[in-house]
């Protein structure tokens, strides 16, 4: 790269943060923008990467870094809104449908709740999935048209314009064929470049650890949730991160029409109570970020109002709220295999095996099937019997569920009557300062 | 890669040494392989790199990595050759001709010297550029060519072919742009894998320390030598690494046809002692490995059978050894500044001066000046007075000697009467064990 016009050499750089020191902020400009423009090359950033995810970036790196990633492409602007903005997102997980029902039921307090959501890859679902069971919904809007609906119905779930962070989008597909997604600073840039750049005022973190998330350790999950909240308070947008549980997972369905049913349970003021708990718990977060206090949110499940804009969100979006959802052709029983308290329920073999029976995609161009997936009879805490049902397994393709049989093998502990099982759903909370 | 019918995943491999694992024998024979082919990519290669870089590899990962090199491509063999074979290799100093006098002087005592030999690059001269000096010598021989003039003359100063380690040359490209030069196992790797590949039965290294050499730090020259003489055992090749001071140049010269001529002095039984001493040490090593004891190669630089041999060399590859050497259309003079000791006389700054001069290249594809180059008067240990000549400068193009010039600011310590420059040429010296 010497030799031509560039202002920095890219073996600099790396050398650099190789050698454990700082990169400066024209460095971290430079490099970002080099990068996107092909003047930096993809194994000088994977180099680059790689010593970032042993060396580490400090805070105003990590800022800076984000910012550089946010000025590679477009920014939305919400502030012409009447409504004040609060913006969700999860690390992912199994069963994890929170933004179904959380998004309208935050609307009904006046906020605008704009949820720019992707699609699934791996053993964790997406809400784009999720939603496209509804029959006629449809995910991609224009800029406008979602501005319009926030203004008029307050809660918008649409796919991610390709214009936000195009660096993250090059980064993130260099990052996953070269062992360097697994860099703190580089996850939380990525996420909080393309949340930053959607204009969110206010933003709450949803950061999982366990079995089931991208976090397996709890003091990584609160290192990353720390990290976030850093970069949001940076940038001026009010940021605050929940630590929650995803040893097992949330509800009792992990699939894409089966959680779409199980989220609507929930809006109809019923559903499982760590749905329940957890969707209450993120919405009064945004709701106090976004300045809306005295309200209690689970008043707005039990008494229908939280339904009603779940409805005019879904029928903004061409879908039809009161359609039959999809049921898959075929289903397969797994029986408890002894008496007693199910103490363990794995959440990556519950996700690994809704995707094997057709939930989740392993490349981005495959299709999802609505149907598939597993619906859960038995929770951690439950008393089963042996021969009870646990769970059901449900795809089109019966061809599949020998390998979803085979992910499940040791994911379900039973203990004798009188164990229990470990830990609550919120773990911790993580706010600026 | 995942997919196909790679046995590995390259994703998998990164990970174990990101992670502080061992590589497997298999995961390195891959890896090496599927790089050579093309089935690892460019920037897979460079995280890897890079974790090799900061996380390292323990002697049998570096021994298995360098067999998988040598793998790659051919390997020589000069198992039939009446004599036993010896090799030396320096890592590369300023003024550093020694290997001129020392093969021929080897090769009196009936031992082969196979020197396959580089172009310089940077500050460092190459002993094939300062050859090609000598009219009408030439620097590629078929395979053929150099068996027969090893078993005819006993020494050969030839180019490396390009069969020996086409993986070496892939990944040496590749670390030179991504910041991943500076890795032991991967310098140790690279040199070791060429050097056994040549198929010597013994080898001496010349590891260089100080400001004119690659390594800079006697902590890190020891841990490379160690880890070459280590790899050299491993393969069943007799190597011994001396240890040497790189803080000032060798000689009194620095430049192509300036360093042919003092390596005839020395030839002709003269020349600077420093040149003299680690000529002597190197062949003394070198004729102890391939088994020839008993004799002091002193004897063989003062009653000219050194000398014949050096002529034979290089009239065997076409050179006229009694031609005039090239000289420089223009010169400059240094002058010291005050009376006084020479204390310090830095090495990297006379090789920048030298290079800058035009005796050596910026990019591979640059011509040299067989003329250019620095003669020093003064070395540290000399007295000297305010006015005298400290070095001249040598171009043909006089444009350079500003830049030169500048190069040499600071160069020079001249201290007080009875000051002492520290430090002996030869530090140590490491065998196997």
């Amino acid at each position: 790269m010497s030799g031509t016009t560039e202002p920095f050499d890219a073996v600099d750089v790396i050398r650099t943060k190789r050698d454990r020191g700082r990169l400066s902020d024209a460095q971290i400009d430079w490099v970002i923008d080099a990068y996107t423009r092909g003047a930096v090359a993809e194994e000088q950033m994977s180099a680059l990467n790689m010593a970032i995810l042993l060396n580490g970036m400090d805070r105003a790196e990590i800022s800076r870094w984000t910012a550089a990633m946010i000025a590679s492409g477009e920014r939305m602007d919400f502030s012409g809104l009447s409504r004040p903005t609060a913006d969700k997102h999860s690390t992912g997980g199994v069963g994890d449908k929170i933004t179904l029902p959380l998004a309208p039921l935050v609307a009904v307090y006046g906020v605008a709740v704009p949820q720019l959501s992707g699609r699934g890859l791996g053993h964790t679902g997406g809400t784009l999935d999720k939603l496209e069971s509804v029959p006629g919904w449809r995910a991609a809007l224009t800029n406008e048209e979602m501005l319009a609906q926030l203004e008029d119905v307050g809660a918008v779930i649409c796919q991610a314009g390709s214009g936000l962070a195009p660096a993250d989008r090059k980064l993130y597909a260099l990052r996953d064929v070269t062992g360097t997604v697994e860099a703190i600073p580089l996850i939380a840039s990525s996420i909080m470049s393309k949340k930053i750049a959607e204009g969110t005022g206010s933003l709450v973190l949803d950061v999982k650890v366990g079995s089931g998330a991208f976090m397996k350790d709890l003091e990584q999950a609160r290192e990353l949730a720390r990290t976030m909240v850093d970069l949001g308070t940076d940038a001026g947008v009010r940021t605050v991160a929940l630590l929650t549980d995803m040893s097992t997972p949330l509800g009792l369905t992990a699939g894409n029409a089966l959680e779409v049913r199980e989220s609507v349970e929930v809006l109809a003021g019923g559903g499982p109570a760590d749905v329940v708990e957890l969707t209450v718990a993120l919405a009064r977060e945004m709701l106090g970020a976004a300045g809306v206090t005295g309200v209690d949110p689970a008043e707005a499940l039990a008494d229908g109002r939280a339904m009603d804009v779940w409805r005019r969100m879904i029928a903004a979006q061409g879908g039809d709220p009161d359609a039959a959802l999809p049921v898959a052709a075929e289903t397969e029983t797994v029986l408890a295999p002894a008496d007693g308290v199910v103490v363990a329920l794995d959440a990556l073999a519950v996700g690994v095996a809704a995707w094997r029976l057709g939930a989740g995609r392993a490349r981005k161009e495959d299709p999802v099937q609505a149907g598939a997936g597993v619906v859960l009879h038995a929770k951690p805490g439950a008393l089963v019997r042996a021969g009870e049902p646990l769970m059901t397994l449900h795809t089109d393709t019966p061809e599949r569920f020998a390998r979803a049989q085979e992910a499940l093998d040791g994911a379900v502990v039973i203990a004798p009557d009188g164990s229990r099982p470990a830990g609550p759903l919120l773990i911790d909370r993580i706010a600026a300062g």
